[in-house]
């Protein structure tokens, strides 16, 4: 018989199912016990009366039972009213010991005291906690939200090699890989290859897999290996094309989990999920740094000029919501010396891309690209690249659309959707400089 | 203004838009150029009247036209029954130049007599081929379907680390990666991972995403690195459970590809989408051996009792067609000594999983997978692998669901779906022991 799981057992009301779960909790009362399980979806729980007889085999077994244990269960689903967790319980006819545990090294339900090391040596029972669940389930439920809107709107999903012939776009910071009898290295991003999918008339496409970062940094932002979503479409006039259909892509992603865990969210992380609305407040650099000397008295570093930091980035959000009401906001205008040989610059050298920062931080740097192969190689030669990227010059010899598209690190943007204060807790599983286990 | 696509065309008739794409073919005629432009939907006729003097620049810069630039016109859509490409032709205001493109160095639309690696070295031209093209429309399209299915069951999507700090599973055949004064290696499957993620309590999860195998061997079907489609969920009874569930993924994968490229697939690729119908014909392996030996005279090597191999694969491929007129066959009934350790084996030592054969291969092996840690460490100290899992063991002693499982490998997938005959055209990027570029 197929498993009930918690959220649907109100269809079952005084029918028999089959219930697995978790052990959260045993309560052995004088005349009674419960036993409160858990399953991915929530708690309920299973009486045993031990005043009848034919439960007394049953009555030892929940004695022994230790915590998060799994057990199976075969009882009748009732209604009643006395029970917190839904007013339902399960009298069982049955329970089997499916795995028994041992004593756990720390209490998931309490990680205040609890090293973030120790909790990621054992990361599975880290995830335990709801909260760290519910990370899980709603960094798939934005993926979800935006996938469909990407299959709706006719993008074709590629998976390209994360395993690459030369070290291209910035010599340092990637790994190496022992290739047979040579060296390969592993992809930092598939802009390439997306910009190959385009040139190969693909028109629409997106990815979402992982890239890698040799940087030897621990911070709380930084991981060697991450998920990136990235797309690429074609046929565009201007990168405006591009911000448009980032916010188009953000609202359905949006969308689908404020509809599905907005009130969880709130509950559990104490945070808003807001939906934005088209367009997003949009500033040229040079307004935003005279708007934020006015307002903040903040100058911009001279090293910083023609980009935004880190700190520009937390005042942006304040602008955004004190001027715009939006929590984003795309700045134009940056140099073009600030940004990658690739993105596309008018007659005048301006770059036609953008940055979009939501609640503070950067999530994305987008841009129409330049696909005529001239202009590419001049570029590339002015930032020393031409050698590096050859093979990449080539894709634009035989006719290439227009194009733009951007990347959006998956698990920075679900850090930022529920506040979370690390990325270490926000991967399923971190990897940095110290970290390649478990 | 944007661009509207060849498929979305009649939507437009008698209207002013903008359309860019491909120069397919220009037709200089005495009166009249035709340009066919094409995108990633298909051709259009553009129409340029030679004897309207306002279009005398135009009909200089058609003149110019290399096969597969691509420009963009503005005009007006028409209705035209003398037009073969479905009666509609833009009649153009203006024409410009996007991207021009040098001679190609072969011709994409006959591919008979180009060497495979000039195909490959050039693969952006290559996928330019209908065929190819739609191989990769094909290839999402069928990974939406069986996604889709997956949501809407509740499922987690996960997206797990491909650089591992051991190399497990098995030591040989796994690449190397420098990894600061360390060394990591490339995850060969998220295998372990799903476990992890079931031990955590997810109960249901998949990923697609990249696994490596550092095989030394050219042939069709093996390349270094390509796109697995894995799942694994929790509280089953049996793998008859996961078997369950791999017939409604794939039905429902296929159900998709028919609906919306199969008319396309039996043109382009002379092949019938076939949806099959639960359940597929199962068969224990001894019964198999017999049925073969019966009605084909085949005999299995020695080497291989307890197994199949290629040849039995082709085999029951004509059995499953002529006894139970279906192309899947499940075989269930392997030895243990053949499988991996984590396969759960019933108490007579008896393997609880099956392998999957569509059309003459194999495309998954499944299984209940073993979640008692006593008898993983007895199955995995067995294979003499007890230290080299040591962390993977962990995740059983604090309790975990019973849980099962299997991996598809998405490519091969899709050759078999569209009768291909090499995984280098079926990859979006083929990556082979000799073959890291483009």
């Amino acid at each position: 018989m197929e498993k009930v799981y918690v959220n649907n057992l109100s269809n079952y009301i005084d029918k028999e199912i089959v219930f697995s779960g978790f052990v959260d909790v045993v309560r052995d009362k004088k005349w009674v016990q419960f036993i409160i399980l858990r399953d991915s979806t929530g708690k309920v729980q299973v009486t045993v009366e031990k005043s009848d007889e034919g439960n007394a085999s049953m009555v030892d077994l929940v004695s022994s039972l230790t915590h998060d244990s799994v057990i199976k269960v075969i009882g009748k689903v009732v209604n009643n009213e006395a029970v917190k967790l839904g007013g339902i319980e399960i009298l069982p006819s049955n329970i089997e010991i499916i795995s028994k545990a041992e004593e756990l090294p720390f209490d998931y339900n309490n990680l205040d005291g609890v090293n973030i090391d120790t909790r990621l040596d054992y990361r599975w029972l880290d995830i335990r906690n709801e909260k760290n669940m519910l990370v899980r389930q709603i960094e798939s439920c934005l993926t979800e939200g935006m996938r469909k809107y990407l299959y709706e709107n006719n993008f074709t999903e590629i998976h390209s090699p994360k395993l690459i012939g030369a070290a291209s776009e910035s010599g340092s910071e990637v790994f190496e890989v022992k290739y047979f009898d040579r060296k390969a290295y592993l992809a930092q991003s598939p802009q390439f290859y997306k910009q190959m999918a385009i040139a190969a008339g693909l028109d629409k496409v997106f990815e979402v897999g992982p890239v890698y970062r040799a940087e030897n940094s621990n911070t709380n932002r930084h991981a060697t290996e991450f998920t990136g979503f990235d797309l690429e479409f074609a046929h565009i006039d201007s990168y405006e094309d591009v911000m448009s259909l980032e916010e188009d892509l953000l609202i359905a992603g949006l969308t689908l989990v404020k509809e599905r865990y907005g009130e969880k969210i709130k509950e559990v992380f104490n945070t808003e999920v807001i939906v934005p609305t088209k367009p997003f407040p949009r500033i040229d650099l040079k307004d935003l740094y005279k708007e934020l000397h006015e307002l903040y008295n903040y100058e911009i570093p001279e090293t910083d000029i023609g980009d935004t930091n880190a700190e520009t980035e937390k005042l942006v959000y304040k602008l955004a919501q004190e001027k715009y009401n939006s929590e984003f906001m795309f700045i134009t205008g940056y140099a073009a010396t600030k940004r990658p040989f690739y993105h596309m610059r008018n007659e005048k050298g301006e770059l036609q891309g953008y940055d979009l920062i939501w609640r503070g931080t950067e999530i994305t740097s987008g841009a129409q690209r330049e696909h005529r192969y001239e202009e590419l190689l001049k570029n590339a030669n002015e930032k020393g690249l031409g050698e590096d990227v050859k093979f990449y010059l080539q894709f634009f010899k035989y006719g290439c659309p227009a194009h733009g598209g951007f990347g959006i690190g998956l698990d920075r943007l679900t850090m930022l959707l529920l506040g979370l204060s690390t990325i270490k807790e926000t991967e399923f599983i971190f990897r940095g400089p110290n970290r390649l286990e478990p």
